[in-house]
């Protein structure tokens, strides 16, 4: 089923399948990658994980009739997806600031946006990937204004379905990253991955940082951490 | 008139006035100041260039119907204005690519923006004066959407304005800066100051830089440059 490599990205390996060819496979590393690939490490198991956690979670925006790339899990690293051109932004939602933004614009930790505020990101690792508004987004990219407000609040609904996923779990959505591609049709649907690499996700009752800020940080065993978000979604949350 | 010293900025000094307590004096330094601080120094002359240029553009504008903080140069380097609160965003139009963008968003320079690109730094040297996007301007200024509408409209009039007048001067401009404020009665008006050290001016016909990038990039006199601006504004557009 899986074909040739199409591209090899920091946290995911990307074939193309020898059947359908608007499917590819993504197969999920064991990289850990921060502050823009300036920290690396590899952590056994931690492909699996973001696997059936973005499984997961892609299954419950489903049922939340909100539509994504993500056709089914294939086996623990390996997913098959809808085909689509990404398009080169990282949007960024945010409901309480943490990591940059703190640093960037002198907001303390903890300070809750309302509403949440919505920071698009141009996707190009020699920039790294810079702040952008909205009239960049059409320079650089090839979205119309229409496009780009159906993106956003795509992001707005995703979050509001994501913190109730994330509550039921136990744990806050504090800010997370999506990225959104076009299918062959040309319908923009949202791709990637979401998981703890992807979202910051802290404890509802101990504060506790449950993400990839153990790993930036060196708060504690990323694993064991991935593995509790997994757990708590497994058995509060159902996608069946 | 002039009464106690209000604020010391790095280009301007800032004074009440004895009379009228809705107007204050603008006095023009001669420092020039670039790269957020960094690169220093001081040209005599410098401050009388920036004020008589500054009044002239403001004079022009108004004849268009814009409103400003402007009232009347006072003398060689200083002006009076009307009382506003600065609200805290640099307003950045760009009609060509220069400067910050080049490197920021890895864009040629030269490159036209069709429409004009806009954008909102917010004005705070601890931090840089960080690029931020509307939403980030809601959170961290007392501004309303409905107002950052006017302001961006004003700034695209400002700018078809302005292209006109310097173009009658044989200057292409390239982009600039501009500073809005809250008069008393709460009405939003263009404030600060437009000059070589706030817009990017290319001469039309050699492409030579004719602005604070002399200094910034230690290509000439800035003295010279400066003057020659003020001598075409002068001899080409009537204020009266």
């Amino acid at each position: 089923m899986k074909g040739s490599l199409l591209y090899e990205g920091k946290a995911k390996r990307v074939y193309y399948t020898t059947g359908d060819s608007d499917q590819l496979v993504l197969s999920y590393k064991d990289d850990a990658t921060a502050f823009n690939g300036k920290k690396k490490d590899e952590f056994a198991g931690k492909g699996r994980l973001n696997n059936l956690i973005t499984s997961k979670v892609f299954q419950y925006l489903h049922q939340q009739n909100i539509q994504t790339h993500f056709i089914e899990a294939l086996n623990d690293t390996e997913q098959l997806v809808h085909q689509t051109t990404i398009i080169p932004l990282e949007v960024v939602v945010r409901n309480q600031a943490a990591g940059s933004i703190t640093r960037r614009l002198g907001i303390q930790e903890k300070n809750s946006f309302t509403p949440p505020i919505i920071e698009l990101f141009y996707k190009k690792d020699e920039l790294n990937d810079p702040l952008i508004n909205d009239v960049h987004a059409y320079h650089l990219t090839d979205i119309t204004e229409q496009e780009l407000t159906f993106i956003k609040q795509q992001a707005l609904e995703i979050n509001s379905q994501l913190q109730e996923l994330f509550h039921s779990a136990g744990l806050i959505l504090v800010d997370f990253k999506l990225e959104f591609g076009r299918l062959n049709d040309g319908a923009i649907v949202l791709s990637d991955e979401i998981s703890p690499d992807t979202c910051r996700l802290w404890d509802t009752h101990t504060g506790e940082k449950m993400d990839k800020d153990v790993f930036r940080e060196g708060l504690g065993s990323l694993i064991d951490t991935y593995e509790k978000i997994l757990n708590r979604l497994e058995e509060n949350v159902c996608t069946k």
